[in-house]
C-alpha cells in the first residue's frame, strides 16, 4: 500500500478538521475525499478516527511550526513576523469565504475535552508554537517570563481573532488586533 | 405545550454547543437530554437543528451581554471587570475538567462557515459584546477608534485563551494573558 495514501488521508483530515471540526467529520467522508482505497484507513490508523485526527494535528503542528520558524528567521523583528502571520491568515479567510480556520483550535473547542489523544495533540501543538515564539522574543532581550507571556498573548489573540473573523465573516477583527499587537510585541527599548 | 419545554431545549442546546460544537450535537441528544416530549422540537423550532442552535446562541449572547454589563457597572474600571471575567472562566474550566468553553466560539469554528443562520448568530453575539465593552472603554476617556480596538483585543484574547486552555487542559494561558491585558486596558493616564 503506497505511503502517499497515508499522506492523503492526513491532508484530507487536516482540511476537514479546519473547516468543520472533529464532530462533523466522518471516516467515510475522509476516505472518499482522500480517494483512498477502502480498508487503507484502518491499515494506516488501526485506532480509527481519533488516531487519524491526532496524527493529522501532529503533522499540521510540525509544518506550521517550521513555517513560523522560517517567518521568524526571515523577519527583522518578531513584530514584523507577526504582522506577516496575520496577513497570511487574512488572505486565507478571504480566499476560503471564511470557511477555513485553524484545525488545532477547532478540535480544541469541539473535541479535546472528551478525547485524551486529541488533547495531547492540540496541547502539544500550542506548546510547540509557544516555545518557538518565546525563544525568538527572548533573543530580542526579553526575560524568559516576559517572553513566555508575550508569546502566549500573541497565540491567544491570533486564535481568538480567527474565531471573531469566522463568526462575523469579516477580517476587521484580525486587522484591528494585528495593529495593536504589533506595538505590544515591538523589541524592548525600540 | 408549556413554554418551559422551549427553554429547556434552548438551555440543553447551549450546553451541548459549549462542550462539543454544532457538528457533534444531534437532535435526538438534545430532545433526550432536555427531557422534552418528542415532537416538541419541531413545534417550537420548525427550522430544525439550525434554527434551534441559532436561537440558543441568541439567548446566550443576550444573557452573557447582561452579565458583562453588570460586571462593567459594578467594577471600578474596565480592567478590574476584565480580571473578573477571566477569573469566572478559569473557575468554569477547572470545575468542568476543561470540557466547557464558549458556545459562540465553538460554533464559529465548526459550523458558521457553512450555515448563514449560525454566522448571523455568532457574528451578532461578538458584535453585541464588543459594543458593550467599547462603550465602557470610551467612557474611561478613550477615543471611539481606540476603544473599539481595545474591546476587540480583549474579546479575541479572551476567546483565544479559552482555546489554548482547553487544548492544553491548563489554566496557565488564561492567567498569563489576564495579567498582561489588565495592564493594557488600564484607564488612559492611570
Amino acid at each position: 500500500m503506497p505511503s502517499d495514501t497515508r499522506d492523503r488521508l492526513l491532508r484530507t483530515t487536516s482540511r476537514l478538521l479546519r473547516t468543520q471540526g472533529y464532530g462533523a467529520t466522518g471516516l467515510n467522508q475522509i476516505v472518499t475525499e482522500a480517494e483512498a482505497p477502502k480498508g487503507s484507513m484502518y491499515f494506516h490508523f488501526p485506532g480509527g478516527k481519533e488516531e487519524l485526527a491526532a496524527a493529522a494535528l501532529d503533522r499540521f503542528a510540525e509544518r506550521l511550526g517550521a513555517a513560523l520558524q522560517r517567518g521568524l528567521d526571515e523577519a527583522d523583528t518578531v513584530a514584523d513576523a507577526v504582522v506577516r502571520f496575520f496577513d497570511v491568515e487574512i488572505d486565507r479567510l478571504e480566499r476560503s469565504g471564511f470557511v477555513e480556520g485553524c484545525p488545532v483550535a477547532t478540535v480544541a473547542l469541539d473535541a479535546a475535552g472528551g478525547h485524551d489523544a486529541l488533547a495531547a495533540a492540540t496541547g502539544g501543538a500550542f506548546r510547540h508554537w509557544t516555545d518557538l515564539l518565546a525563544a525568538a522574543l527572548e533573543a530580542e532581550g526579553r526575560s524568559p517570563a516576559d517572553a513566555r507571556g508575550a508569546a502566549t498573548l500573541f497565540l491567544a489573540t491570533f486564535e481568538g481573532a480567527l474565531v471573531l473573523a469566522k463568526a462575523q465573516r469579516s477580517t476587521e477583527p484580525v486587522t484591528l488586533v494585528r495593529d495593536i499587537l504589533c506595538g505590544i510585541l515591538a523589541p524592548p527599548g525600540s
